[in-house]
């Protein structure tokens, strides 16, 4: 019925012969990618030679070399560095969290500090702890419960969001804003139930944001687990006061790179698509699944199509975003270079969500109403719903000069199991998952080469 | 789109009023499963209190006894046991396969008898190994070159299918029928390329099939990696034979039990609606996704349809499926009686291939026609691809009294890293992915006990 409502809905725009034409080049570019694929193994090389590679750390730079030369390697014409400017944070030793328990006793609990956090003096921040479970809790405690006190903020992920994001959406926002608005009522450190949707000992990272009117806080993660007794501990009035120490600081900005290989177009070279993920990750990890996927899946897209034999009438680009995790700078610088070249950026694509098995992409209105079509040209490879929506945070910049943005959705349930955390590892990633990612954004790519937007 | 679509095509058979209503009932069930679901903490109990539950093994039978208090604690009106006689096959020690360089030197391989197989003596068999790739290959050899050797084949499951078990389904029949078509020739042994897709160390076992008329001749896997080393030396010439040594038998058919648990229909009793899995493993493994998750999976069914209040019109049997690893006697035992009893059994459904992310179901032609109309609102919950085809090993003797059958087809990509293996455990089942199987299954249960098939 799908490819009957195909050419009902199609009509005259694609010829069921340009139909077969296309499945035949995606066929192709996915037996090369599933048999030949170098994802996988690029992947291995960027998590165990360039693991915490967050923005201005020597691993950054590492991986900037990585990626300049897999492009290379990919058959890109040509591969070059675009600089930005990036922040600089640094964690320091390992952050320490104790319970001082009010019988004495000391119990440790899995931590670490968020993005962007200051540290605390050297003998640390030792205070009683409060529990909240939203901003309208904390609200209505006020200063008077809250001054000289460490906040807990132990809002869970939302199981019920069938899509993770969703639930990620709705609670990153106390990781973002939590020290602030704690800081307002004279809170002396902030910690945060992990985001995650797993139980697990795994504190998870990621930016939190300063309100530069308020005094600057502490502000660290602790895993669900020790969410979990924490709260109980605290409900049984077991717990005396909480003991954090950081090393954490944030040093200046300091210069780094987007890493770019271009297929130059053959018909309108001046047409450019935009295929990436982000270069960067957080410090704990190896950033396999958040976004090692994203970066080798966009130059398997390059590699594909080039051993394919295509030539494609447009320019595609695979970009290596720096910063996306602390900053955003390379997508801004991506996207402020762009509204000068005199280029037209058509379409930015950006894999983002994971190297999980594709479910299908979100693309823009304007964007989607071309792309329907094709749809089921993706749909033996598995992302069969295309929805409308953004684009990934490096290339949504790129709306400024009319681009049409999308992104791969992958399966999200697994995604807030890695997240931002230690175990985000080259193994948490499935091969095959991975390629099958791959393959459908060289499909989507290889479409909006040929047809244009 | 999809919800035009749903209403231009159901009419009159399913009201907008249905609709809403119906949506709210799995709305209710997918918050219940998602937030107090037993699913995933009941396959940590079968995993761990009971691995290696292959038929006739005492793990088995403690199996029944924790299959039988699961769905007690369900809230079953009735749970019952079904008799069925099982094969008895054990394994006996490890096995061993040592390669005898031509320099003299020995090297191990990582193997496993499959199951059903034949022992060796007890000093082993050793011989010269010969590979071939295909059935055609064996054949063109013949006699002349196979006698007296041990066959290699050294077949990879093909990449390019997107569906692992189009794979699966196409590579299979080297492990089934290998044994007796290298016997045929005089083969003194078997060793099979692990059936995965990936390159790890683990060898899969599975059943193999004698042909009766020919010597049964002892036959292993070797791992994926192991298969990829051996065929390299072959090549090189660096292998003068290999040595196998294996101590499994086949005992007499012993007695054991399918587990059943009912939610007795208050509209038509008479009219059964099957969902199950099975509870049998290998005895490699946990049987954490094969088939753990089937047999939780229908165990949630029916503790959510219990717990969210509904009152089933018809008649909901959650069944727990013994011996359909090597010899599928549960579920002819099943159809057996139910040829007998005089009930109407409508509907099977089956999970087994996998706790992984639920995309979608495979049912007959017939019952398709009817639940097509249903398939909009299982799509928020992930199940959005609905394709003709049978039900699960199980259920697919029910065809026998009229009963459509089905499946739940969960993404595929990562089964075969685990099947039949000894990494199938409780830690490879994602939570989320788990519950979401189960959300789909019990929305498509209660749609088939509200409006009859």
């Amino acid at each position: 019925m799908r490819y009957l409502l195909f050419f009902l809905l199609v009509g005259s725009q694609v010829s069921a012969q340009s139909f077969q034409e296309d499945s035949v080049v995606i066929r192709r570019m996915a037996d090369d990618i599933l048999n030949q694929g170098t994802a996988y193994e690029n992947l291995r090389t960027l998590c165990k030679e360039a693991p915490a590679r967050l923005s201005g750390s020597a691993n950054a730079a590492k991986a900037v070399e990585i990626a300049r030369k897999m492009l290379q390697d990919a058959g890109a014409d040509t591969v070059y560095l675009q600089p930005c400017m990036v922040p600089h944070w640094v964690r320091g030793p390992k952050e320490e969290a104790d319970l001082l328990m009010a019988g004495g006793k000391n119990i440790s609990l899995n931590v670490c500090a968020l993005g962007n956090s200051v540290g605390t003096a050297p003998a640390g921040v030792t205070a009683p702890v409060i529990e909240v479970q939203s901003f309208d809790e904390l609200d209505k405690l006020g200063k008077k419960e809250i001054e000289g006190k460490i906040v807990f903020l132990n809002y869970p992920m939302k199981q019920t969001l069938i899509n993770t994001f969703a639930a990620y959406g709705d609670a990153v926002v106390y990781r973002v804003q939590g020290p602030s608005r704690s800081a307002k009522y004279g809170a002396v450190g902030f910690l945060l139930r992990t985001l995650s949707t797993s139980l697990n000992d795994y504190p998870h990272t990621g930016t939190t944001r300063y309100d530069t009117t308020l005094p600057k806080i502490p502000a660290f993660a602790v895993s669900t687990n020790d969410a979990e007794k924490l709260s109980h501990f605290l409900k049984m009035k077991m717990v005396a006061k909480l003991s954090m120490k950081a090393g954490c600081r944030m040093l200046p900005d300091t210069p780094s790179f987007n890493v770019i290989g271009e297929l130059r177009g053959v018909e309108h070279p001046d047409e450019i698509i935009t295929v990436g993920g982000h270069l960067d990750s957080w410090d704990l990890a190896e950033g396999a699944q958040d976004d090692g996927a994203g970066i080798v899946q966009s130059i398997e897209v390059l590699r594909t199509i080039k051993a394919s034999g295509i030539r494609p009438a447009r320019t595609i680009r695979a970009v290596m975003f720096m910063n996306e995790e602390n900053g955003g700078r390379g997508g801004q610088a991506y996207a402020a270079a762009a509204a000068k070249d005199g280029l037209h950026y058509i379409f930015g694509l950006e894999s983002d969500a994971g190297g999980f098995s594709p479910r299908g992409f979100s693309i823009q209105a304007q964007g989607l109403r071309v792309m329907r079509p094709w749809e089921p040209l993706l749909e033996p490879y598995g992302a069969c719903e295309w929805k409308e929506g953004g684009g990934g945070a490096d290339v949504n910049p790129l709306t400024s000069v009319k681009a049409v943005v999308g992104e791969l959705q992958p399966d999200s349930q697994r995604y807030f199991d890695f997240h931002h955390a230690a175990n985000d590892v080259f193994d948490a990633v499935n091969r095959r998952e991975l390629l099958l990612g791959a393959v459908n954004m060289a499909g989507l790519v290889y479409l909006v080469s040929k047809y244009g937007l």
